[in-house]
């Protein structure tokens, strides 16, 4: 079984969407995580859920759990309210290295190790000119290789 | 709301059970990682699907693409029939540090802080001595403050 076998439509994101919307496509499609794609729709960079959510935990508390701790329930209820019209490509410096991709023909063990590898359970699929074919998560990956070798 | 509030039972694994068990666990319960817990029923990790996931990826392939590429196809769709007896345990070393696990009354900035921190769309939340008394995955966090600030 190859990657294009198995990839799906998935909806993505570019760095100028807004943090929220991103984090609102992920909550509705119950994505793991989100494609960030440039303007001509090849993958810029496969963001993992947790990193998406990072996006919208201001910085200090990212770090200092104690700093985290001193903020109320009522104002740590609404964190993210406070994003305002931050865009993703604002958060995104660190994250922009090389995409969790791999070709229409990769193999099922070498979208695992990508995904074990990266730790993103989200992994863009690419066509020759490098333009977003779809994606694989982990659950549907799990899901084909339990079918595969269902004794096991 | 606080991390007691919106918990929910999830089913664990221990260091005994097999790699195989514990792929099949997290693709039927559809979670995004897994807790391991001791004897006693307490946190000792909370491991990233894409971690489980790794579990079951021979060593060699984890780390080299190129290596991972010379294994055809029919080879590569069966690679985690290759497990055998291997235990959760066996593979756990490196992922025995501190588990991503908050007490009852932490707040959803706290988890979302942890959740981005660790990189653990899984975190365990923990009673007053230690033991085990829900989960929060990356998605019921989402959804949550999705109804708290319904306007992002």
């Amino acid at each position: 079984m190859q990657a294009g076998q198995i990839a799906v439509d998935v909806p993505t994101v570019t760095v100028q969407d807004s943090v929220a919307r991103a984090l609102r496509l992920m909550a509705l499609s119950r994505l793991p995580g989100l494609i960030v794609v440039d303007g001509r729709g090849r993958p810029r960079t496969v963001l993992p859920g947790t990193q998406v959510l990072r996006l919208a935990v201001p910085g200090s508390y990212q770090e200092d759990a104690a700093l985290a701790r001193t903020i109320d329930e009522a104002h740590a209820d609404l964190f993210w309210e406070e994003l305002g019209s931050l865009t993703v490509g604002d958060c995104l410096v660190r994250e922009m290295a090389r995409p969790a991709s791999v070709g229409l023909d990769a193999t099922l063990l070498e979208v695992a190790a990508l995904m074990a590898r990266q730790r993103s359970p989200l992994v863009a699929v690419v066509d020759g000119t490098g333009g977003l074919f779809g994606a694989i998560t982990l659950e549907r990956l799990l899901g084909k290789l339990a079918l595969l070798a269902p004794d096991v």
